[in-house]
């Protein structure tokens, strides 16, 4: 299966975009030169789940506003929006996403500093940025994203934390993270079979997290969209309180995204509004193991750094993803309707 | 029925909003002259989908960069952003939402200049902030919200375009689009019937719209799952191909918020692509009939003014919700496990 073994891969990605750490702290000088008032982050998928991770790896590192930014604003409404004091970081996996590339084109002609994050450093969204960072992540071939998702995350970390002149803390914090993602992998790969083997029917659920863990909820509930036909829904821990958990019964399961962190009390308190609900609970991360309410608990290890928990929190979800379209009798590397490159806008 | 009952009060909460519109004029001689980099939206619930819709006002009205700020960033992370050239608009229906009114407090303390918009002017959250506009929609006794859900529209639509020097051509838009929309209430609540008795069973929904429509896609969305139990998710039209089309199949039906706008093409595509997955289709807005693909197709006129469409685009939603609830022997005033006021964070 292919998925699986890039979803194994990632380590060694993650030290392939180490081995870019000039580049980005080259794109991060950039930056700092051009200190912007705000980063606008862009992106489909996967790679818009990588964009709501930057806005907390610059919101966290160097404290700037970096927000993901209306793509149709730009492109379909032609916004009359002055974007001198904006830099703009687009993101895609193949660099070849229509409306992400006119984004950038017209950022870029309304005078922001454009930054483009791709696997395809000859693409023609590479071309259109004044800087193109390459994720070096090696072909990616099954239609759901994985290793490309980590290193994106990799580089975004790298390239916050060389605006705040903390680059080579987060290259050890990145290696050290590779690491510790190669040791859980067999682990976690049996703990989600049993996960998956009893939630072999259900076609409802939950992604939550909350904070820096918004990101990995968004990318796991889109792993189970396109991989396993569940309609998985990513919800901010609040927001599953504010109106959602009216939904839930125990057929319709949580998953919660828990990392030690400062948002952790936020998402213990949706997990408990969630079992109250009925819902069948799944904690994975760092923290998992303070979800009293889970009927099964995947805990990781801490990261080195609280910003790069995603990197590893994201792999129980791929994990539980690949085995669960293996129960319900699908093939993970071809998802019904989809082609690896999407070039709608 | 207190929803539909409070849905019906819409074009009257409109019309209040109007008569509030020159407390929002010095609102927005306020923001102009503070000239703010980034304009921070914040809120949960019904009042996060108004959010989205104000970041489209503000970017087509006066040109502004206008995005939905995390609030965990500043609240549960006290990351050190600087928020001097910011201003916060913070949406809350009762004003009580804990961390919005934290996430002020904050801002407020690091620079920003702050405005509340509320349906209680006497609530925490307006005392905790600079200025205060008050929704005057008259008390809202149902948990899902409607009136303020587009009361809060329209003081974002008339804050934004007081910003832009068009204050007064909005009012008079509203004002037209009150009466449009009172016109159509007894036509879409006939015409939303034979979609939920058709869909009764249903357990899945996308609902799809870009640009503008996002915020009534998401709005959609969350009545569906407060009021009906269905796991409906918002996705923008072009998010629904990078990924999530491979979960739609027959009984998985898509709901696609379709308007005469710049936009209507990327939706359209969609439509395109979720009728090839197999997923029935239902079309509302003012160009529903341009969607050849859609089993059912719920027209609208069109608003006033374009940045006015979300005021009408949301009402089918909302009839559909509540007759959807009835078939399903569902109180849509009693969602499960909600109260009208969350005090979790």
């Amino acid at each position: 299966m292919r998925f699986v073994a890039e979803v194994r891969e990632q380590p060694a990605a993650l030290l392939r975009v180490l081995a870019q750490a000039g580049d980005v702290e080259a794109a991060a000088r950039a930056l700092v030169a051009r200190r912007p008032a705000v980063v606008r982050l862009v992106g489909h998928g996967s790679s818009d789940a990588a964009a709501v991770y930057g806005g907390y790896a610059f919101g966290l590192l160097p404290g700037w506003t970096a927000l993901r930014d209306s793509i149709s604003l730009a492109v379909h409404y032609d916004a009359p929006v002055d974007l001198r004091a904006s830099a703009v970081i687009a993101l895609s996996q193949s660099g070849r996403t229509p409306d992400v590339i006119e984004y950038v084109e017209r950022a870029r002609a309304r005078g922001a500093l454009t930054i483009a994050v791709t696997n395809d450093d000859e693409s023609e969204l590479a071309a259109a940025a004044e800087v193109a960072l390459a994720l070096d992540a090696g072909e990616e071939r099954a239609v759901a994203a994985s290793k490309t998702y980590t290193a994106t995350l990799a580089t975004l970390a790298l390239l916050a934390a060389g605006c705040a002149g903390r680059g080579s803390e987060m290259a050890s914090g990145l290696a050290r993270t590779a690491s510790l993602l190669a040791d859980v992998l067999d682990p976690v790969e049996r703990a989600v079979g049993p996960v998956a083997h009893a939630l072999g029917d259900v076609g409802r659920m939950y992604v939550i997290g909350r904070g820096v863990e918004s990101a990995t909820a968004r990318e796991m509930a889109l792993k189970l969209k396109e991989t396993c036909r569940v309609a998985a829904e990513p919800l901010s821990a609040t927001a599953l309180v504010h109106g959602p958990v009216a939904a839930l019964d125990p057929l319709f399961p949580v998953w919660a995204v828990v990392s030690r962190d400062p948002a952790l009390a936020s998402v213990a308190a949706a997990c408990t509004r969630a079992a109250e609900a009925g819902a069948t609970l799944v904690a994975s991360g760092s923290a998992a193991g303070d979800i009293a309410e889970a009927r099964w608990t995947l805990p990781l290890p801490a990261a080195p750094l609280p910003v790069l928990a995603p990197l590893l929190s994201v792999l129980p979800g791929q994990l539980f993803a690949a085995r669960l379209a293996a129960v319900r009798g699908l093939d993970p590397d071809r998802p019904a309707g989809l082609t690896k490159v999407t070039l709608a806008s």
